[in-house]
C-alpha cells in the first residue's frame, strides 16, 4: 500500500557504490523506486540522480525527515546536495505577461485541463490588456505598470507582491521588461523565461527582426532560467521551425508564437516535475 | 583501475528491492555503474533494466560467469531474463542489399569512420551492381541471385552463407526480397530492416507510390526487427519529412533516401549498443 | 492607387499560352499581380493557378464581374474552372467542438489576435462544458446535444442551425461525432476536420491507443476536408512528433494536443487564404 | 515537340505588367512555361522571377540569343538583370575536402546515383587521406597540402588548379581551411560551404565544442555562399536536431554529420537547379 510518492534529487562527486548504498537505504525505509534517472558529467566527475519513489509504510513527510537526517551520514561524498519533494504538494506559480496573449492563454489552458501539476496563483502584467482573457480561468490578474522613468518603483512593487504571493516559480510568458540584477539578487527562487530565438543567436530585443535581416532559414524559441546576464541563463528547452524568403517579420512573429508556446510549456512542465537540474550554467533534463 | 566494461540487461516482473539488490551485488563484485536506464510497463508490471558498468578488479569474462551463476539466486523474481555483454567484444554484422546503394554506403562509411561499434563481415546482395562501391571499404561482397522460380534455392544458399559467416545481426539495407517464414524460423538471430514509410501506413510494396496516391503531406521511414508478418515487427526508430503537391514519386524517392539512411543508422547503432529490448512486439529503446 | 485586392483561382487542362493570355488580360484590366503560384499535375495534365492581384482602377466587385464574363471566352481550355475572391470580404466560420478545449481555445485566440482572416460567427457543441471558455472571445456558443438513439434529430437541428448561420466554412475542432453522409450531401460547403493521427495510419476511433499498441516512435495529426468516407478526405496539413516507450496513452494525448492545435490552425489559415485546391482527393497547397 | 528546356532568372524593380509582357514574349517565341516562381521583396520593391520553360520550335541556344537581345528592350525596368540557362548543359563542380569523409562520400554517391544534375570534375583536398574512398566514383582526386607558413603558396596553387579545371561551382564539403579574401577576389564564381552550426550562432572554429559549452538543446548545420567575412555569407539551407545533456562533443559531432550531409546536399541541389538567387546578403530559394 503506497502512502505517497516523492522525488529525491541528488548531486555529488561520483564514487563507486552510490547507487547501491542509496537504493538499499530506500529499500530499508520501505520505499519502492518507480523511475530513476542519472547522469555523470565526464568533464568534472559530477553525478546527478533523480529518483521517483513511493513510500510503502511511512507518510512522505516523515520519510523526508528521515532522509534529511540519514543521507549526509550515508553518503559522505564530496559536494553532496540533495532535496526531497513530496509529489502531493503542488507548486505555486505566478505568470508574468505584457500585451501578447498566446503564452499566457496556453499556460492557463493547460492549467485548466489539469496538465500542469501546479497551481497558478496569479498573473502579473505591466498592462491591463489581457485581464479579460484570464478571467474564465479564475486566476487573479494584477497590473503593475512600468513607467519609463520609474522602473525602480515598479520593481519594488513587483518584489513586494512576489513576497506576498510567495510562488515557488515565476514564469515570464512574454513579459517584455528586463528584470534588474537588484531584483534577481533579492528574489532567489526560479524564474523561467521564454525568448523568441534559438539562443545564443539573436539575444536581446527584436529577434525576429534580427532573424529576417540575417536571412536565416529557421527561427527558434528558447526557454531558460533567468540570470543576471540577459538571455544567458541555463537553457531548458529549445525548438526551431523552417522559414522561407517569403516570410515577413509579421509571418515570423506568427510562426514563432507556436514555437514559444510549445517550448515554454515543455520547460515549465519539466521544471515542475523536478526533472531539471542546473550545473555550470547548463541544464540536465531528465525526461 | 578498470579491467573492462559490460552491459547487463535484465527483465522481470517488477518487485520492490530489485535495484537495491542488484546494485549492491554489483558493488560487492567491485563493479561501478556508469549508466543505468530502467523502464516499468505499467500495463503488465514488467520491469526492464540496462546497466552499463565497469569492472574494477576481475576481467569481464570472469565477472560474466559470476553474474550468470549468482543472479538467478539473487533475483528470484518472476519471468527473470538477463544477459551480460562484454563491450570489448565487437558484434559481427552482415549487410544485405539489392540495387539501391544509399543505405549500404552509409553503413559502410560509418563503419569506416569508427562510428559503428561492430565489424561488418560481409555484404550479400541478390545483384552484383553495388560491388564496386563496397570495394574501398574492404568488406567481402557476395552475390546470391534470386530467380523468380527458384526463390527456395536462393534462400537455402543464403541460410548456408549466414551459418558460415555467423553474424550476430543481419541488416537489410534496402534488400528488396521478402525473407520467408521458413528462413526466419531457422535463422533466429536479430534482423533489422528499413521500410520506406511511416509504418503502419503504407506497408508492403511501393510505399512512395502509395503515399503519392493518398496525398499525404509527409513521408517517413521505419526501422524494425523482421518477424514473420511483413512490415509488422517491433519498431526501433522512425522519422518523417514534409512533402508537397509538387513532389513526384521520384522526388519522394529522393527525399526518402535521406530518411532511410538516418533512421536505419540510428536503429542499428542503438541495437549494437544493446539499447533495444523488445516486449509485446514493441521496443524499449534506452537512448 | 489600389482600389482593392482579389484572388483568382484557375484550373484547366494545361495548354501553352495560358499564363501569357491571363496575365495580359489582367494587365489590360489595370490589375497588378502580387503573387502567383502554379502547379501542373504531370499525370493528367491539369493546371492549377492562384493569382493574388490588386486592382488599380476598378472596384473589385466590378472587376470580378468583368472577369466572370471575359475569362470563359479568353480561356477556351478544357475543364476550365475559376473563382474570384475579394480579399476584403471576410469568410464566416463556425467552429464545432465536444469536450476537449485546446483546438477551440487556440482558434478563438488566433481569431482574437487578428491572425485568422475570418469572422468566427459561432461555436456549436454537443456538450455545454466549454461555454465558459468561449465567453471572453465574444462568440455565440450553442449546444446541440447528440443523444445516442436520436442522432438523426440532432443532425436535423445542426443542419438547420448551419443554414441559419450560413458560414462559408465549418471547422471540426475535435468534434467527436461522425457527420452522416446524409448531412454531408445536404451541406456542401467545406468542412475542415482535425484527426489525431498521421493518416492513413490509425483512422477511426482512439488513434493514440492504436499508436501505443503498435509501438510507433512518432505520433501525428492530420487536418483534412471531410468527405463521406471517414478520415479519408483530402489532406491539407500533417505533422508528427517523436515519442518513446515511456509515453503512456495519457502522454500521447498530451503531446498530441500541441500537434493538433498547430496542424489545424495551419490548415484553416491556408484554407481561408484560398491557398488550397483539391484534385483527385488530394490537395494542392500554395503556401 | 519540345526542342529543349531552359531556365530564365529575372530580377528588377517591380512594376505592373512584367508578367504579362514576359509571358507573352515567351509565348510569341513558341515557349511553354513549365513552372514559374516569383517573389517581391516588399522592403525595397525588388522583384525576382524564375521561369522554367520548354522551347517548342527553336533550339535553346538560338532562343537564348534571341532573349538576350530582346529582353532589355522589352523590359525597360530599373536594375534589370537576367540570365538564361540551358537545362541540357550540366554544371561542372569541384568538391574540396580535408579529412572528414561524410560530406564528400554523400555528394559523390548522389552524383553516382544520378541525383545531382551536374558533373563532379574533381576533388581537391589538403590531405591525401580520402583518396581511396573517392576512387570507386571515378573522379580525379588532387592533393594540395596547406603548410602552416606557406598558406599563400597553397592558395596560388589552388587558384591555378581551379582556373585549369574551370568549374562553375566549388563545394566546400568540410574543407577546414579558410579561403582568403585575396583568393575570393580572384575566383568570383559561386562557392558553397557547409558550417556545422545554426549560424549566426557558433561561427568560427569548433562549433560543437561551443554548443556543448553553452548548453544548447539543439545543434544545427548551415549551407551558405562563401564571402569575405567568415561564416557570414548568404544562407541557402539550415536544419537542426535535438540533443541532450548526455551528448558529449563526440556525440554532437556524430549527430551533426547527418545534418551536415543533408543540408549541404539540399543547398547544392537547389543551387544547381538555379533555384537560389541572392539579394542583400540573403537568399531567395524557389523550391
Amino acid at each position: 500500500m503506497s502512502t505517497g510518492q516523492a522525488i529525491l534529487l541528488i548531486s555529488c562527486i561520483d564514487r563507486p557504490g552510490i547507487i547501491a548504498r542509496v537504493a538499499s537505504h530506500l529499500f530499508a525505509l520501505d520505499c519502492n523506486i518507480i523511475t530513476s534517472d542519472q547522469h555523470r558529467d565526464n568533464e568534472d566527475g559530477h553525478f546527478f540522480w533523480r529518483i521517483h519513489f513511493e513510500s510503502l509504510k511511512k507518510p512522505v513527510a516523515e520519510l523526508s525527515h528521515d532522509l534529511a537526517s540519514s543521507l549526509p551520514d550515508l553518503m559522505r561524498w564530496e559536494q553532496l546536495k540533495f532535496e526531497v519533494y513530496d509529489t502531493a504538494r503542488r507548486e505555486r506559480i505566478v505568470i508574468m505577461v505584457s500585451r501578447l496573449e498566446h503564452c499566457m492563454i496556453d499556460l492557463l489552458s493547460r492549467h485548466h485541463s489539469g496538465e500542469l501539476e501546479a497551481d497558478v496563483i496569479g498573473v502579473i502584467s505591466n498592462h491591463p490588456d489581457l485581464e479579460p482573457l484570464a478571467r474564465p480561468f479564475d486566476v487573479p490578474f494584477e497590473v503593475i505598470p512600468v513607467l519609463k522613468d520609474k522602473k525602480g518603483e515598479a520593481e519594488s512593487q513587483l518584489l513586494e507582491r512576489l513576497v506576498a504571493l510567495n510562488p515557488d516559480t515565476v514564469v515570464l510568458a512574454r513579459y517584455m521588461q528586463v528584470l534588474s540584477g537588484e531584483l534577481l539578487s533579492r528574489w532567489r527562487k526560479p524564474i523561467v523565461n521564454i525568448h523568441h530565438s534559438f539562443l545564443p543567436a539573436f539575444a536581446g530585443s527584436r529577434p525576429y527582426q534580427q532573424a529576417r535581416e540575417r536571412g536565416v532559414k529557421l527561427i527558434g524559441a528558447t526557454a531558460h532560467y533567468v540570470t543576471e546576464e540577459l538571455d544567458a541563463g541555463p537553457i531548458i528547452a529549445q525548438a526551431t521551425t523552417p522559414i522561407t524568403h517569403r516570410d515577413t517579420v509579421a509571418d515570423l512573429t506568427r510562426k514563432g508564437k507556436d514555437l514559444e508556446v510549445t517550448v515554454l510549456a515543455k520547460a515549465v512542465r519539466a521544471h515542475l516535475k523536478k526533472q531539471v537540474l542546473t550545473h555550470h550554467n547548463r541544464t540536465i533534463v531528465f525526461e
